[in-house]
């Protein structure tokens, strides 16, 4: 059923492990021998919320998250979380800081403007956000309500490397695209949120992670489903939570744990970008625009510096089985995503097929 | 591997389609041979595109939904739209019209306070929710912005049989519970909404069929998620929809389809329903609180007046294979929720072991 698997580079929603997806095909219409499908069990029964329990817990122990901070399962992916935030949070002091350092925390950044006023801690937009603010650069307010920013930025290929030093100000983290590639400490943040399409779940569920001193001062229109407060007080249950991606992620954490946790996912993600950055650095054909201390072990971006031959090459590695590598359009080039659940081998085959296309492009 | 399945009368999430849930499972590692699973495509791919397109043009065809119409997939719920509605259409006069049948559309008046002057236009709370008003009954203003109601009350198995009249004034309903079960006439609506984890598809995706010329109209601080005017532009696309739950959505529309549309829901809706009623009104143990005019065809609330006796029922139910009968809290006593993918077999097997249990505690 299976047989044919191909390299899907894809910035998400991206690959997930052939091992998880197997299990979920195999118990698609009678899972755990309960005679249903996860999609079609009440949220509120009790094998549904052993499940859910059973994944909070996991990613509890996986991400060692401390007991004063909540884990919610949300929807709406980050960009509902660019209002959520300052919807809960802005009422503070009126204000926040925000670090640019790419498209999301742009638009993140956009849309709090609606709430109050945001201050611009960094903008990398003068080198085409291709490096990462050093902490002597920040610009830091500490009135502000919480200080912004993302850490991985997944169309311009940069990684923070440090988590900033804001003092008394409550650090929130969008880690859509870098959530569960390494051990982090939780407790130097106030609000970590990811969406689950790259290396948690598929599309549709957004993970939050909060202290829970933080929530309380929402505005009177913030909705009841986007109240923090409410959320916790209700365990994700104010509604029906998207249960078959709770599920999923439950899958997902199981198969990291058995890799080894986060240590084990740090090491494969050192492993799969150096394969690549290496190759890029030693190249005639390829570059990587990326300032070496800032490149993301996520997102590796490259061209040739040739449309026409940037375009070729995405064709060509489509054909040998290398899936979605156009580059994003605000960057152009090409882009390899390489999250948790891409091989190493997946980034050793693409890197000789760069080696076999350069030969012949030189 | 499927072997045992039960019959699963839960009120939402609830069963889906066994042919629905084979497929999905089938090509659960490799999409049309793609080499990837549909949870792992980029939403801007060609072929979850197309999945979305085709999703979209099928549920137009079934539901009839006119050119002047957009459909959207959305995430968080009819409790988002609870404040989405008033967010986007509440400026228009600042006052719109309600009309509590129940649970919800209690939660959605609530709700929509935080954004204007909301009208009673009927509470049924008088006689605990067993009926629906009937137009005459229904106090309108013609300055609303919008007249709101829920067209089946989950909890208390009630369901509209008409559409109100309204005048120029746009009709926001909640289909929630009963859409795709009957053909309706959408030109007579404003706006439409259901989450789909009842008669659609797993939790996590809300489907919107709004008019065109509704949007536009937003409060300054309502999120970029919640713009209906920013994802009709993007057809859904603002940020990663819940790519999985659309493409088993379009399973659905294909099953539908496959069965003769909408015409033969309605005709297995009243099949199912006719055969729980009927036992219902000649029963000396079961007895049903619904006025008969205004009973669902989708749940169907019943109780012997016994706690005691209710909850052994329930208990022997579950041992005989029939799965979540048990009435919502703030109602008691059971529930049969008979969606599309109920069979009438399941009923037909109720009725029997529900003839079964009369007799031995008369």
């Amino acid at each position: 059923m299976a047989s044919k698997r191909v390299y899907n580079f894809s910035a998400g929603p991206s690959m997930l492990p052939l091992e998880c997806l197997e299990k979920a095909g195999s118990e698609i219409t009678n899972f755990n021998n309960t005679g249903m499908s996860v999609m079609e069990m009440s949220h509120r029964s009790k094998v549904f919320t052993s499940i859910l329990q059973e994944t909070k817990a996991g990613l509890k122990g996986l991400m060692k998250i401390p007991d004063n901070y909540e884990i919610l399962f949300l929807q709406g992916g980050a960009t509902l979380q660019f209002a959520m935030v300052p919807m809960n949070l802005m009422s503070r002091t009126g204000k926040a800081d925000y670090a640019i350092t790419g498209n999301f925390s742009g638009l993140a950044y956009n849309e709090a403007r609606k709430y109050g006023t945001c201050n611009t801690a960094a903008d990398t937009k003068d080198r085409n956000h291709t490096y990462i603010p050093a902490q002597q650069e920040l610009i830091t307010d500490k009135d502000a309500s919480y200080f912004y920013y993302c850490a991985n930025n997944t169309i311009y290929g940069t990684e923070w490397k440090y988590i900033p030093e804001t003092g008394d100000v409550p650090i929130v983290c969008d880690m859509s695209s870098n959530i569960l590639s390494c051990p982090v400490d939780i407790s130097k943040y106030g609000i970590i949120f990811a969406g689950a399409q790259k290396n948690m779940s598929p599309a549709g569920l957004t993970v939050v992670i909060i202290r829970k001193d933080l929530p309380g001062r929402q505005f009177d229109y913030t909705p009841v489903m986007l109240n923090y407060e409410v959320m916790i007080k209700k365990d994700s249950m104010h509604n029906t939570p998207p249960c078959y991606n709770i599920y999923m992620l439950g899958l997902v954490v199981k198969w990291i744990e058995q890799k080894g946790g986060l240590e084990a996912m740090e090491q494969l993600k050192k492993e799969r970008s150096s394969l690549l950055y290496d190759f890029l650095d030693n190249s005639g054909l390829f570059k990587c625009p990326v300032e070496p201390d800032s490149r993301s072990g996520m997102n590796v971006v490259f061209s040739t510096g040739d449309n026409e031959l940037d375009t070729r090459f995405v064709s060509e590695a489509e054909k040998a089985g290398f899936f979605n590598l156009k580059g994003h359009r605000s960057v152009g080039g090409m882009r390899a995503s390489i999250y948790n659940a891409m091989p190493v081998e997946g980034v050793k085959k693409l890197v000789e097929f760069m080696k076999d296309f350069e030969l012949k492009n030189k």
